[in-house]
């Protein structure tokens, strides 16, 4: 499908998370729109299962929602930092856990119609629990939880970010896999 | 846990799909923090599966992340419009197809660091076809999609978009949860 060609772009805002602009647009069809962007770094989830198989979530608040949610440990990117580079930093500074082998398992956009963020997502094996070092804004509770309760959290809506219920969803799809081609 | 409290907000930008405001906000353990929020509407993306069991996906270009992207059909709430309302209007505008039934299949949140956006997935059964009544500034592609290929491609990130990628993989889990039952 082809493009639509920016016209004029209007700064708007730069922040600590997020910029906003403005565009003018031509439409491929002929005519103008306007388009809003909020442009995010992208950031990253991780799928992290301990040895007895617990996959860690992290219960934290979240101001924008305004409630404690459940999520994979996550965070946004560094500027110049590879996303597998921000998942190892991530899951240490929020569970405190190092991993031996990060493998990347999907990346998604969360919400394209207004925003270019990327969110990659990994899944972490080999752990060795350490000490959480949050950020001096974030509280954060690690809860290891039961991979099949968590998969049953996603199925009653109690799990409801984007990157856990993919993240989770998508590691049991290639769990069913692996199973499917071992039998 | 507890809330932030909310010290001052400051309203940056109002437009047509979004708001942005910056907070400075009271943190539970001491201190504060500056919290961006992007505020949306909130949305619905629509599973509807037509009598030869294909799901409804539609193709369209994505200003924000600049190309085209495979999606269900998906909408933003009018100004007090019920998210069930939004479903069956911007199912029948971008495909043409009006629907018998519509079932609440989940919620999420795309994006609840940043932003307040709620996406809200509903299936739609008994199909029937009609004309589609796009936008002025949307250009939409429907094609209906195997079932297999939809999950397919989401298995190899073909499919990208999040409220698409957790529509088929939670109708997916409910599919195999009914054909247990029935086991």
């Amino acid at each position: 499908m082809t493009a639509e060609i920016t016209l004029e772009s209007r700064h708007i805002y730069s922040g600590k998370i997020l910029n906003l602009r403005v565009d003018r647009v031509a439409l491929p069809g002929g005519g103008e729109a306007i388009r809003e962007v909020v442009e995010f770094r992208g950031g990253v989830g991780i799928v992290a299962v301990d040895e007895m198989g617990r996959v860690l979530l992290v219960r934290q608040y979240r101001y924008a929602v305004g409630r404690d949610l459940l999520e994979l440990p996550a965070g946004i990117l560094e500027p110049g930092e590879r996303p597998i580079e921000c998942a190892a930093r991530e899951l240490e500074e929020e569970t405190g856990y190092g991993a031996a082998h990060f493998e990347p398992l999907c990346r998604f956009y969360s919400t394209p119609g207004g925003t270019d963020e990327v969110l990659h997502v990994f899944t972490a094996t080999g752990l060795t629990p350490g000490r959480p070092r949050p950020e001096a804004d974030e509280r954060i509770e690690v809860i290891p939880t039961a991979w099949d309760a968590a998969l049953a959290m996603v199925a009653r809506g109690e799990i409801s970010d984007s990157k856990t219920v993919i993240g989770l969803l998508m590691a049991q799809a290639g769990r069913a896999d692996s199973t499917r081609a071992e039998e």
